[in-house]
């Protein structure tokens, strides 16, 4: 059977006090949107509908960045939940098939729980997602009989044996697209906030003999965001979670608690990380590294045995081979480092690829930017970078050259070969001793 | 009616095992006790007298830099609260108004609560700050009958029924200065400590047919710091209100519990702060800027759009306009970057300007300080600055200018001009072959 | 009377989910095992055995590198803790004295509770360490009768009346060491997991008329490590002790929670550490010093009032005394500086000694390594080193000397010299203007 995703994410979020749609905001380096979808493509879905309103055109960027095939319908007026799915009717117009609605300021459903609900189909018309609430508050209750789903009642609806009930609604539907929408156009606004509720569809499936049950999950997985300490709050769980799996991964957090994981972050047993690491999106770590304090890593792989850090910046492109060493105040983007490559030390390394056991030179920079283009830096195999060499690209080292320190190359240095561009070394006798009398006399004749 | 603030100082704090005076010591970037001034400040006093007493001369000198016309009492002897007060009475002698007896070690009291003791005056000669204690343990107790406060009896004193009461002493107190002055003069030391209390006004003024009266506050405001694991719990406090009162002005904080504030950090909705952020003293973000990770700022100003990190560090005096980039691994200080301009990499610029849209090639250093001055950088707009450029101040390079990487620039460049300083690259054939050839024989011959 | 200690270490950790040896997993920079040996250690003992199996060969390089006189027997199959113990049999042979039970993944037993045993030795002939346990659980149970254990029970094979017994097992046991293997000797594993318990040695002694007691620790001293999220649990448990303890000696910690330090860190009174400092081992850090926030240092000496950091990397045989400061993205290892010297901006000092009261101006380079060999920099008193110069060791600055910025300095400069190795600077006039607008319309042309 053929599954829709509808998720709703037009709200503006009032609460977030932000001018970027809620859905936007990132959780682990990603916008709870797209945690939404992630859970959503576990169910291999036909077609993705994201209804946007409040910033719909950012909302539909981020949509098709995770997915090309995303479509965007517009909800130009926030008349509540049931109104938001029916601006994905047109969309599904031609579809056939089982939809479910999640919600954009929700990320934390887990597949399973999805792959719960649409099996639950088979025996039902409509599923309710709902959970045990440790505190339930002001949730609207899930009043049930055996496995049917009588009604959901609001909180403020219901009476006080409905209250104790402790079983309560996340919103999360899955339905026959077609009978989904047709029970959506028969809910009503009569009520307080003049709201179309998608919550009225139970009561109004069951007048119709339809049936309605519930498939239940954490209640950790229902969390919603509507501020910005909700969202702090949520990366908070985000990362606990993460950083347990990690440990159990066979991981040593040195300090867990300390450790900044992205959404996609793939780190292999038996690897170190020590305190106070950030990783952005993109990152894979194989089995066997080290990552040491105050690094930053984005989009990069790390190999075996290789060590990163401390304060250290692996960016987008960075490719480590194994056993290969970045060292302090070194920034690598968009180059690959063969095995045993060493840039140890207070170095740009940009748009390059470094041969095997090359050594990079403390202060060496790769001139990548010409204030217009970009230019590749080519490193051999067994290469001596002196210090504070500048590469001004394009130019390639063949192997085992070598390059005198301070030095700045503008042409290609034969394999073999080294290169040297520097002044000749002057010491002018006693012009220090000179020099700072009459700069300390200058002081001392101002003061 | 005119105010006047009486601080109290003197204390050596023993517990915090240091030479520093207690109140030295700092919450958010500030001693406790400019802590205690802010708050006070709020009434715009006519007079601030803090007592000092061990470390009176660092006492005075931080009192001063917060509020030059602030006088230092001395008390040589610390011998009780009263006695700390009168020694403000000469510095005091010609002044006719309201006197509220603050602690230089209690820095959380709230600019509201003071006004609620100084409005309560109208109607009682004192007025005692108080507050419901969660666990009123050996806090001193406010016994009161109606709005009256009838006297302040010591824990060890107390009676079981008075025990029981919950509303406890916060020190604080207002009076008329005259009053204040001749209760305390009454006040003995009979007692266990053989001290002057302050609380003992209280009932001297009852006696006397004054009438004195209960203000209260949340209890969070009152806490005094007594150790240094007590100073490191009121940091902890102020922070956690800190990052909750941010994110509920729109600031997004990746990780709140990583980012630290200063006393007077001004930051801007919808601006973005990742984790492990330090903020020192004097730091205003405008809306819609991003601090990325590891970056440490203070006495600068970002301007709207601008993104700072990660690694970065904004010593005092840099100003950065809207859009301008300051990467990782980069250090300004005194220098205004105009908007757009952008130092990505491994830079120090100080003192110095940079004009709209100029970029600043990785390893460029302001070679500001020969020794015994500092001198100024001027860079126009549009200017390419090469990597490892050294800028040897004063020098000027204007609109348009370029410098060639690795270039010693000594001399002004002027406007479209570019300026080199360059020894010719030279590859001798060979050499490095035949030199590791070398050294590795005379490593191996050493092994 | 002689001590031996015999320390089990052979276990795989299978829930550790590593191929390093549970026993070498590191707390605070030191394998768990150096921690029980550092506990040990406070008995002087005569004789340390530690008993290895899995990744012995590494667990003895670990004990070794700690006491250089420890032994390793071979624990070649795990048949349990009194198989375990009987491996040290051999290597005790010739030794008389008491011998205690220790445990590798058991890191915080205090060295006062190992004394404690030893003294209750006088009239006991076995002693086994107990801690009264908050919540039992299955912990093995202490069945005493006045100050005599009767017996140690399992929690599986205890009675309802012997699981309310909250006095609890550690397995930490003292005793001649030739009782101590005659009892082993007749313990048998008739029991379901077919192991040998060293806990069957109490009743043993019972029944041969020896007498057996307790001696109490805290249930914190006690607690063992099994899966990486212990072992975090562990690390948090020292560092959040070393904060406290770092307080309580009149260390100010801005923010403790972000403070990491290793079990050998010394730092003195006065001392301030801002926010995300790392210790690895091996640091002392004199009073009155500062380490600000991003610092990260490994066997290194910090001298009364020297200031280090945001942003240094202090690393082994980094001495720095009286008044120096290093400053950001500045790394030092192996070298010495004098009193005041000052290495302020992104500079890598290595194998070096700087003079008092020199500046190392930023971007400075040591440029120590020649591919093979490393070589010495020396640097004299009063030495202006101009930013962004290279030293090429071995090389030598005489007191007094300068470099001009941008340097390559290959040979000895003489005291009061000034060095200059700089090509002439040349403006070519209206280049930049003609290249720039070159390079934008080759890329208009290419879009």
């Amino acid at each position: 059977m053929a599954t829709a995703l509808i998720i709703l994410g037009a709200g503006m979020g009032t609460r977030m006090n932000s001018d970027l749609p809620k859905v936007l905001h990132p959780i682990a380096g990603a916008p709870m949107l797209v945690h939404a979808m992630r859970s959503g493509a576990a169910l291999a879905p036909e077609q993705t509908i994201v209804v946007a309103g409040h910033g719909a055109e950012a909302v539909e960027k981020a949509a098709k960045a995770f997915d090309p095939d995303a479509t965007v319908a517009l909800q130009t007026e926030q008349l509540g939940t049931a109104h938001a799915v029916a601006q994905a009717k047109d969309a599904l117009a031609g579809f056939d098939g089982d939809a479910i609605v999640l919600y954009g300021d929700t990320p934390f459903i887990r597949p399973e729980t999805l792959e719960a609900m649409i099996a639950a189909r088979a025996d039902h018309d409509v599923v309710v997602l709902g959970f045990e609430a440790a505190d339930p508050g002001r949730y609207g209750r899930l009043i049930t009989s055996g496995d049917t789903l009588s009604r959901i009642v609001e909180y403020k609806d219901a009476t006080k044996t409905e209250r104790a009930v402790t079983l309560c609604n996340s919103g999360v539907v899955a339905a026959d697209a077609k009978t989904l929408f047709d029970l959506i156009d028969t809910v009503g606004n009569e009520n307080a906030s003049g709201e179309y509720y998608l919550t009225d569809i139970v009561g109004i499936a069951n007048t119709r003999g339809l049936s309605a049950t519930v498939v239940t999950c954490e209640e950790a997985e229902t969390l919603g965001v509507n501020s910005r300490a909700e969202l702090a709050g949520a990366e908070a769980l985000f990362q606990a979670a993460a950083r347990e799996a990690a440990m159990a991964d066979g991981v040593t957090l040195t300090a867990p608690e300390t450790v900044y994981f992205a959404f996609d972050t793939v780190v292999g047993r038996d690897t170190l990380i020590e305190p106070n690491v950030v990783f952005g999106p993109g990152v894979t770590v194989e089995s066997g590294a080290t990552i040491r304090a105050f690094s930053h890593l984005e989009g990069c792989h790390v190999s075996r045995g290789a060590v990163v850090g401390p304060y250290a910046r692996l960016r987008p492109g960075a490719e480590l081979s194994e056993n290969v060493k970045v060292g302090n105040f070194v920034e690598i983007k968009n180059a690959v480092l063969d095995e045993g490559a060493k840039v140890n030390h207070l170095s740009y390394i940009g748009d390059a690829t470094i041969g095997a056991s090359s050594n990079i030179g403390a202060g060496t920079i790769t001139c990548n930017y010409d204030g217009v283009f970009k230019h590749k830096t080519t490193i051999g195999a067994d290469v001596f970078v002196g210090s504070n060499t500048m590469l001004v690209a394009p130019v390639t080292l063949g192997d085992g050259a070598m390059t005198g320190s301070g030095s700045v190359i503008t042409r290609d240095v034969p394999a073999g070969d080294l290169a040297v561009a520097r002044a000749r070394q002057e010491n002018k006798a006693g012009f220090a001793t000179r020099l700072f009398a009459k700069l300390r006399a200058m002081k001392n004749k101002g003061a």
